[in-house]
């Protein structure tokens, strides 16, 4: 079998698989789900020491200490899956929800009943918990799942399938629901992203490499988010005891991932008193502040940036400041350089806080509050699966509904078109 | 310019007007669009004159008379066309509509809201309607359209894109809001569908030799149906009276159309005294009918169909007829051979309606009634821009709500992330 041959039989068997999943009760997929979180807890010796391989070869090849830390495993963090396994039982299963049903005038009744996508393929990088948190809630929403991870996590991904497919097997579900893909062949990436009619959406995770890869070579449909250059907007009438935390929270809490804030934005009447204090701040918390001529005039002690810092997604102690003369500068800065992702106005000014939640496109957009809220847990989806700036089917974080369509269901009594 | 950089530059167009759309008012789209209304009416000499070049040369080019009848406009079409766009004034304007709002235990109050999706592209064929209709939904929605029709109906689309451009120039808005490629060069389309990043989504509507070139080559989202083999199954506990009817209007009300049975499915307790009553009215009104052994052997009157008849959409008064063995037959005959458009089951059995609407993945399923409600009018969307089978985004008929993505907004009181 050539390498395309391959990826087509496993996504054939996970299509096939689908359709035995778009119509399993919630109790079997619930059942499916508890034996896998025992699993992990039952099995943790034997993936604790696939992963110990992954860590060893990737401290051998030189790997960075924070690649190191994303792949490995231990007792705790096995745990954690495991109960992240076990929230998304107790979530309600969105398939055969029927809502908006209305009445038509001639007595049909009209709704809409979620139904899973089919067959979703996730690419990702060297976390191996996505294998889990990504099975986990593709079969709670009865599709199939496709996982491809990294190479350097490969002994940790194939033990984790391992378990997957006990888990899948207890429950009386094919083991093809999901699939770790574990050879490490980079052409076998561009056969699935490739797969048209056989994959129903691909959701790739990871750095600007990974996704850039991926959104070149794709002819599936994709869901995903390039990069999360969020943005605060400190407006000129803002509370600036609220300010102060919020753009602290959003820089320094979790520097790391794609809701910090990179670049703050001050209106030029507050700068003179916020930027000082904003500014000592963050230093102490050991942020290195790149600013525009304005912001300098007032903190000189900031860098310069240049035009490269305004859509630098740092994901790190850095950030960028520009002073601007009012909302609408912020928001045609946003435009300019922003990644549609999280934006946060900091005002009391009610005319501002509803134009800016209304004209600014990301897709999180928040009033006097921190922009590390936008994710599935925080925003009330109870779990993610990725967030989107992709805008179709999706826009935000995306839950066990953003894993569904929706089909029109009619209950009628013999009608017939006129 | 080289024909890349043209629809680049048309495009980049586009992306501008859409920055503007997404902010305009509401009474600023429906001014545009009773512009529209009243253009049409106004210029409806100016549009005919086109039209009747389009319709000559199609005539001299010995055309099909289906298609010359699709082609050509007239008085009372133009009137149609116009009154569609009134109905489209009177509909709510989605932009801005928060739903979902809801209050999470640290105070945040987190809703949805409402946003164009940015620059829609619509490739279509003969009829010069489309171009008017999708334009008004693309506006009143807030999205850019760039519309690209046959070239057999250019003059006709550039006299309509020249009554849209006056018609948003009157109510302040950009002309390149609604853009019609009038260029015949087929190479446009392939720039088109491969202007990943510059168009958010691209909706082709036409046949299958249309759909196939733009899925084949497309590397932006797509939104399509390929094609409708819908069924119409009559269960052993079926009413009778309800199934004739609805097996009549499903197949020979409109044959012409995506939403029309093309394969009855009956089964085989009903079918010694169904078959031969429904087959009469059938062949009375003119259809063909093409059956199974089985169905032969109730009504041998009928053509024997092989294997290609029950994957054929005939658009034409043809129709397929089986005989299974029960609803699960019916079920996997759909399963293997349908196309996700649309559905129905004839039954009076509470358990199988409910299985059969779970079951049955279709972007439209229905108990006790005809095939033909699938449709943006009928499912109460109040107008329709195309049918989905596509699952991503939107499944089914595309109304004004699916023109849209939806942001999360976040009402917050200084909350940050503990």
């Amino acid at each position: 079998m050539t390498k395309k041959e391959e990826m087509h039989a496993l996504l054939g068997a996970a299509r096939a698989a689908a359709r035995r999943l778009a119509v399993a009760s919630t109790a079997e997929k619930n059942a499916a789900l508890t034996a896998l979180a025992a699993g992990l807890r039952a099995d943790a010796g034997e993936i604790l020491a696939a992963n110990a391989r992954d860590v060893g070869a990737a401290r051998a090849a030189g790997k960075s200490a924070a690649l190191v830390d994303r792949l490995t495993l231990n007792a705790k963090r096995l745990e954690e899956m495991a109960g992240a396994v076990e929230e998304v039982v107790v979530l309600p299963d969105p398939i055969g929800e029927i809502y908006d049903l209305k009445i038509r005038p001639n007595g049909l009744r009209v709704g809409r009943m979620r139904l899973p996508l089919g067959v979703v393929g996730i690419i990702f990088e060297s976390r191996p918990n996505v294998v889990i948190d990504a099975a986990a809630l593709c079969l709670k929403s009865g599709n199939a799942a496709v996982l491809r991870g990294g190479s350097e996590a490969a002994h940790s991904n194939r033990a984790l399938g391992a378990a997957l497919g006990r888990a899948l097997a207890a429950a009386g579900l094919p083991a093809t629901a999901a699939q770790v893909i574990d050879d490490p062949d980079r052409e076998l990436v561009l056969h699935l992203v490739q797969a048209r009619g056989l994959v129903d959406v691909l959701i790739p995770r990871g750095g600007e490499s990974l996704i850039g890869f991926v959104a070149a070579n794709a002819t599936v449909p994709l869901i995903y988010h390039a990069k999360g250059v969020c943005h605060v907007y400190v407006d000129a009438d803002a509370d600036l005891a609220k300010a102060l935390p919020i753009v602290m929270n959003a820089k320094v809490q979790r520097p790391g991932v794609c809701n910090a804030m990179e670049t703050l934005l001050v209106h030029r009447d507050v700068a003179p008193h916020f930027l000082p204090e904003a500014a000592q701040a963050l230093r102490a918390a050991g942020v290195e502040l790149r600013g525009c001529e304005r912001a300098r005039a007032i903190a000189p002690y900031m860098a310069a940036a240049d035009e490269s810092d305004w859509s630098a997604e740092y994901l790190d102690l850095i950030l960028a400041v520009r002073v601007v003369d009012d909302m609408d500068g912020a928001i045609a800065h946003i435009a300019r350089y922003g990644s549609d992702h999280t934006e946060a106005i900091i005002t009391e000014n009610y005319t501002r806080a509803g134009r800016f939640l209304r004209e600014v496109q990301s897709s999180c957009v928040l009033v006097n509050a921190s922009t590390r809220f936008n994710d599935g847990g925080e925003l009330g989806l109870g779990a993610e699966i990725g967030i989107s700036t992709t805008k179709l089917h999706a826009y935000g974080p995306m839950g066990l509904a953003e894993l569904t369509a929706a089909k029109f269901v009619v209950f009628g009594a013999g009608q017939i078109r006129g």
